[in-house]
């Protein structure tokens, strides 16, 4: 059996997966109660070997996900969202618990990727992309049946490529990236402009108020969908030049609203794809999130397996 | 020691080269005088036969690059600037002169991708990407040491990645993409657009007497190159973030002007860079280039070492 520890900033989870990718069992520990890495640590070690040993499962590898992470040495610098700003190394920390367990690190847009891989949609795929849609754009790229790590482990920065050069300001520092556009806080920008230039009062700040607008048919929150879509679809046909891939899945909680997003990013990207690709690049939903068990623990998890 | 050939549209060369890399003995074909592919091939394995004999070599493979060749099954259609039009194979033409002899067939740019992997300045790289500009734009993605080939071996069509949604109209029937910009015809449409917009009467309508008028240090040529530049460098800039290669090679024709396009190339490249990669990642004219043996022919070599 697996274990997969997703560290996000409000909360971390742990769970048990089995080969078949069941989760088996799962706990939720609270990051923020935590001052430093160490103890932060410390309980999801113990957690760990609860769950061990209320399920009598013999663990053959522990694989973590936290944004930011580096695959490479296992340390995560700067993490967005958590407490701790400074350098810390995963891999070490958890190893002092685990000494004769693999302890794998990663970010989170290459765990679901392995997740697609190992028990999701794309078992049987050589080349595919997997796209995650939520406060930024991330994605994993796999070519030859093999995650592509590149330079420092930085490959599938995807949501950093310009797509509107005098474009929208992103936290990176430059113009336009395409996560501007795409991302949750972009589609409520977005929203709000639409609203803006049509001289419609806003009935959405966030987005899943956004979300919920576009599910119950409010024409300006569906116009956002469409606009989403159209630079989504073009995006993936540019993108489809460089790897070929066979399959791109998107993942994230932007997509949770399924055929809205979906639908016009299709259009979009067959609109625009190379005539030699054309009818043979499918876009799907993510199968993990299909899956009753957590998405993201199960990409954890598919970390320990995949290095194993 | 292994044999290349490169059929082009004017010639076919054929070439014999050792394991490090020199073009031994060589010779060409005029493609031209040919009816049918049959015909062609045939000439070829005689060719290849007769160099063979008089330089006393063992030939332990023999790869074969031609435009619009597919790497899977070794066949060939609509090659745009062959007499032939009909899809015919190239790996069972050379299978009925060589039975015994391993036939690799691919298409330009992954051949040259190749030979930069093999003989070139990509050695012991795990990941780059490599550019080819010529009278199109081609590209070939390394990724964990592996040429990346993707469904049906279309990987690598970077050319056709849209980088002006309402730009310059493009062979493949759409519109803006980046070949159109820094291909060789696209360098003469630039020119010809600064020559009109500073209402100059323009001194070359072909790509050669262009390059020859930039190096030569005329004002509008060396906007053309410094506008190409600007183009490439923010490409390859957003390409980065796809693949994190350590290294990016150009290659081709359009290169052969050096830092006149290199040096506007990088800037833009390096002012466009997502901050992570900065001062991490290489842009440098292909190794293949300052080879005295012919990179087509070294390229078409390395399709045949690969695959042993």
């Amino acid at each position: 059996m697996f274990c997969g520890v997703d560290i996000g900033g409000t909360n971390a989870k742990v769970g048990l997966v089995d080969e078949a990718g069941h989760l088996v069992d799962h706990d939720t520990v609270k990051t923020g109660l935590y001052k430093s890495p160490a103890d932060l640590v410390l309980t999801l070690a113990y957690t760990i070997l609860r769950l061990a040993k209320v399920n009598r499962a013999k663990i053959e590898g522990i694989g973590v996900c936290c944004p930011n992470a580096c695959a490479i040495d296992g340390t995560v610098a700067n993490a967005a969202n958590l407490n701790f700003k400074e350098r810390f190394s995963l891999t070490e920390l958890f190893g002092t618990y685990f000494p004769d367990t693999p302890v794998a690190v990663d970010n989170d847009a290459n765990a679901a990727t392995l997740g697609e891989q190992c028990y999701g949609k794309a078992k049987d795929l050589q080349d595919f992309l997997f796209v995650t849609l939520g406060t930024g754009v991330g994605g994993g790229v796999v070519c030859n049946g093999k995650l592509v790590y590149g330079l420092n482990a930085m490959a599938g920065e995807i949501g950093h490529i310009i797509v509107e050069p005098e474009g929208r300001a992103c936290g990176c520092g430059r113009k336009g990236c395409i996560e501007r556009y795409v991302a949750a806080p972009g589609a409520v920008d977005t929203y709000l402009e639409i609203c803006r230039e049509n001289q419609i009062e806003p009935r959405a700040d966030n987005y899943r108020a956004l979300a919920d607008l576009a599910c119950a048919g409010n024409p300006q929150a569906l116009q956002t969908y469409r606009n989403m879509g159209r630079y989504l679809g073009r995006f993936l046909a540019n993108l489809a030049c460089v790897t070929a891939p066979t399959h791109i899945f998107l993942f994230g909680g932007v997509t949770k609203v399924g055929d809205i997003l979906l639908e016009p990013t299709r259009r979009a990207f067959y609109e625009n794809l190379l005539f030699c690709y054309q009818d043979r690049i499918k876009i799907e939903l993510s199968g993990l999130m299909d899956s009753k068990a957590d998405a993201a623990i199960l990409g954890a998890a598919a970390l320990a397996k995949a290095r194993k």
